[in-house]
């Protein structure tokens, strides 16, 4: 089944070169051709992309131009797609008190530009999806940021941002991607719910979507598989950055399974069975990690591909747990087949359940010391084919 | 200011009697008259109610018509009001599995008429807000509920009572309660965020917004102010629980402003003085707090006390705050000012900002070293406020 | 290899009945006789209990006597032993405040009777393990708690019973088990750690160890095997306390593996391999869990079982992940057996090292870009054996 | 008062440049001097640094002793003292992987060259204090590091060094310094409680003690108030960090009383006020914060200001706390009188208590719905002192 799931890479992820709070780079860089043969070599489908990963921030237009040329190149050598390209709009001291939403009009501005030229590049690469991660969109002080105008602005450049799209016929489509904190003590839509309700108060809310990550959302101690059928459920999973992170601490950006790998099973299990059975969600499955800073350059080609292993392995056996049929016989015994079904009875209404009589046929006290929902014995049957024990 | 401040107080919070995981019960149940009048004597406004703390699960229509009556003199002779109703729909054996989203579709349908006639006496309460926690609605295991159609029935339950109302013409607003988890592993909505976002999805999302809880939102690490905010900014402060958390953990239900104390401050602050410096939230102040289990019924009432103590002390801080002329001058230098200004230019275009010049105008590099945003002076002098030291 | 395993179970984990903060209980109780043919029938070695979960609180002598004689012929019959007992000073109100610290003198007087008398049960049982856990030690709030003093109060309760202990001639040992919170704010030696220094403090700190529980470290965001780690290292792991919890938030108590899995394959190997390849720990392997509220006493018989079926699942995965060759190359690339070396040659002091020329000879250069630790890779293969996958 | 308290700053704290993992730096560097001149004007009464602070990692000798002797200059023109001296072992790419508990010996036997050359700097500078933060010993991976292990090479550097210092001579003590994680998944000794565990398995015991630091107890979700009781019952509090962290997440370094404002509260009553009334805790109050990456070099002075500010300000609250006779009178009501008090009679055994009669005599059922602690009030009483309101 893996031939044909779509894994891409984040340019910015086999390209961390181990700098961190405390510590310099432990790697040195290496070319994108380097990088392109490299990827393809572990069996990624695509990569993705930052402009400044593509070319430095003070770049002239020709240096630009010449960085992206070489992209190109690169990509028809090697075959790779690029389905997604994002902004930076974080790591220059510009930057510091956010972009869209910094209290400073003027580089509010200035960010507008950058993402707006950066959309011009995303149409030029063919780019279907052009992801917003807001990393300094934020305060550490509630002092600092009057969240309601940081919202107002936030609103107003995603406003002219998907105007800009629709004036241009650009087939591309937003997804923000949510994170509760760090490099900011708190930053603004700090979960995949957050953006999901802020999304709907936009111009274009069908052209703005989600772009969660694994550990953005469980440092919040949120579950990330619980967050996800949400996304389905709204219709905004437009994108899937994968990763893993062992619980609420800094951002680990692990290996996927490498964190809380039951919930990765779980996740695994619902994008690729997740509607009725069938696949869920289509797009590709992003990496977004950081190959570990103790490791060298023949380590961060393991890890891009414990990546896709994790994500294989987890699918043969969400596929086997998915076709047991003792998992299909505890799924009756605990009513999944029941929270399928529609609570009203057809043509139901609020009149009508008040003239029936089931209000006092029901009995309550039957259920006390009465039937059990067979829970634990279902997640330990999950447990097991996780393990492949079964 | 604290005589226009409308306190109010869920029975069930003076009414703990101290049963907690780990022990049973530390003080001995009282009348609803004696707690109406200790209410009354702390500074109270009104009392909200669970419809099991006024009568029991299993009551007979006569007994639960008593204790309504004798609900009602009790109101009348303390001249309490009863702004917000609510329905205990996690308690009982019946909803181990939730309410609306249990697997048991019989649950379900109990569930609702149980919410119906609550409803019901919402209205008869003259109550114009009615809080729904779905405390029970969750899971411990991510294969023991399908959230997608979890959601599907949530949405159906609140579409159904939602055209109950409107049916019946009462004047009631639905108040999405979330919590992240605690009494089940994961539960549904678990933020203020994810309750903004399904409450778009509904059939009547101008009758449904959210009644917000200082420390559910705390024991997902997120900033209770900025959720805040972002509720307002979204029109859907319907209602707000005041209480105390100290950091991830269990549920502490602590004093109002016994928990984090700055964020506490930047919270009153948000809500007198938060729409251009005026107040932004009308509604009760509602203390949803557990007295601690180490106190008896004269420590109950003094914390009933401390929470309305903290709240005036903090708004008398708030004030001074926000009438200090230094923290004017402060604000302005960390720009306030500017971001509460659109971004771009009347009539500016996407179009026209390409046409212009200022992209080639503005000049990153001046900004490394540069002025700096003074938040923590911005944030030093709040502390000060705060500290009662200005 | 399950066979020699050890497997233990509180009484009051398959006993819970269901009753939680938010809800009653969902179980009525079982017979004592049930409840050990049941454990029995799953594979359980032995039990353990509180004296509570064997006699009310408030029993006669008789009543108490009966209740001892009445178990001990229960535990004849199944052939079950009962190698650990332990003292409930927690769920009565006279311990709202704390026993062996409670402000109250008389209360922390009481408590150590409660525990003295305990003891001789203890022995009497044939239990070589007392477990204490805490439960109520701490506080909610600073001003409450004079720490000092509270450590000062706790040393004298351990103090006393130890010599009670070493006076008898009784085989037993106290084992601590920690907790950070809940059902207090903050609980007094709340970690692995804090129990450890505590411990060295004490007058006959050979007689006192520790009783970690996988859940309660992982509530403070700590690695439960590291912990374990460090008390191995200092000879302190008297007793282990198996289940599932999954972050931080309240204790969720669920099947042991049910948790966080990768850190469970990781234990698992610790104690069964920890010491040079060989098993580092002798002791029971202890399950304090909760069968979830959801189920039936069905249920609670699956969830017993499934611990034992994880744990026996998990050791066979380590065995493998031990004895693959592939694992050993890896270890030795990770440089495993350079950590198990002395850092100094032998004989070498300060001073040698200082006359040596080996300071002028590293060249700490080579190590930027230079050979990576392979420690993701190690990993991918740790997970590909807890997969089955290998 | 705040004459007579001496406070300090590290080096690296105000001369941190705003680097963080998604930004470049904002503030340019400025000179040793200039640091110090304005580290005077802020108050300070001393200065602390790493040995890379001083001068970089791969510096001649000429180098490192020119850079010593301009910092001797600058001590001597502006009166400052050096207290404390630290080792950087975790920046340099060499250190990646850990350094007295690296897997690789090499790396292990630099880094006690480098902390044993520094520890002769140190005695040069007339530093007392000599402190170990870990930060890389740790790891990512359970099966990357065996704990037991590393603890022994940990143990092994740690003997070591304290040999080396008792040959030589030396007026120094060692403090450690506890962090749960970051820049590691997991660090070695992650909280306070595991360092004085530790402590107890070393060769001198008596020259090792703590360094604990605010923000990273709290980054485990601990009391940070508790743990420093401990390290004060102990006798290990040998030196102190002092900043501000909101809660469970990455560590954010920020100023003291910034972050959690009441448990400061009660950490500076402790220090000042803990033994008897009396001050506890003699050494420099060092502030190991960062200026947040907002702030241009104005902001940096004015944050260094701040932290003593805010120390000052609760220094006050908490005498005018520890003097208010309603204060004395409620910690009466608590009985926190009985707490200081020894729970056993003088002279009293195990075996004279099994002969007294007080077993019967004591009644636990009074103590349902008895007579309360009255904490709550006491806390509301605290946290009006702190907010200034008495």
């Amino acid at each position: 089944m893996a031939n044909q799931t779509k894994f891409t890479f984040g340019l910015w992820t086999v390209g961390w070169l181990g700098a961190d709070p405390f510590g310099s780079a432990t790697r040195a860089v290496i070319s994108i051709e380097e990088t392109l043969e490299n990827l393809k070599a572990v069996g990624a489908y695509g990569i993705t992309a930052h402009d400044d990963d593509l070319f430095p921030f003070d770049s002239t237009e020709q240096q630009r131009r010449a960085a992206i040329e070489r992209l190109k190149k690169g990509l028809e050598a090697t075959g790779l797609k690029m389905p997604m390209l994002t902004t930076n709009l974080f790591s220059h001291p510009i930057f510091k008190d956010g972009a869209f939403t910094s209290n400073d009009r003027e580089v509010r501005r200035f960010a507008i530009r950058k993402a707006l030229r950066n959309l011009d590049l995303a149409h030029e690469m063919g780019a279907e999806t052009f992801v917003m991660w807001g990393g300094r969109e934020g305060a550490e002080y509630d002092c600092a940021k009057n969240v309601v105008d940081a919202l107002a602005r936030y609103r107003e450049a995603l406003n002219f941002l998907s105007s800009y799209v629709v004036e241009q016929g650009y087939n591309l489509r937003f997804a923000l991607e949510p994170k509760p904190n760090e490099p900011r003590g708190d930053i603004l839509l700090p979960t995949v719910g957050h953006a999901l309700g802020f999304i709907e108060t936009l111009d274009h809310p069908e052209m703005v979507g989600l772009n969660p990550e694994v550990g953005h959302e469980q440092m919040a101690g949120l579950n990330f598989v619980a967050g996800i059928a949400q996304a389905l459920d709204a219709g905004k999973l437009f994108h899937i950055d994968l990763n893993g992170q062992k619980g609420i601490k800094y951002d680990q950006d692990l290996v996927f399974g490498h964190g809380d790998l039951a919930n990765a099973f779980a996740l695994v299990h619902l994008l690729e069975f997740g509607k009725d059975g069938k696949i869920a969600y289509q797009g590709p499955r992003h990496f977004d990690y950081k190959p570990s800073r103790t490791e060298d350059w023949t380590g961060v080609w393991e890890s891009a591909r414990a990546n896709i292993r994790m994500y294989n392995l987890l699918h043969e056996r969400a596929q086997a747990f998915e076709s047991d049929p003792e998992v299909q016989a505890l799924r009756k015994r605990s009513k999944l087949d029941q929270l399928a079904m529609p609570t009203l009875n057809k043509g139901e209404t609020a009149k009508s359940i008040h003239e029936s009589s089931e209000w006092f046929n029901f009995n309550p006290e039957k259920y006390f010391n009465g039937e059990g929902a067979g829970f634990v014995q279902l997640n330990q049957i999950a447990m097991e084919h996780l393990m492949g024990a079964r």
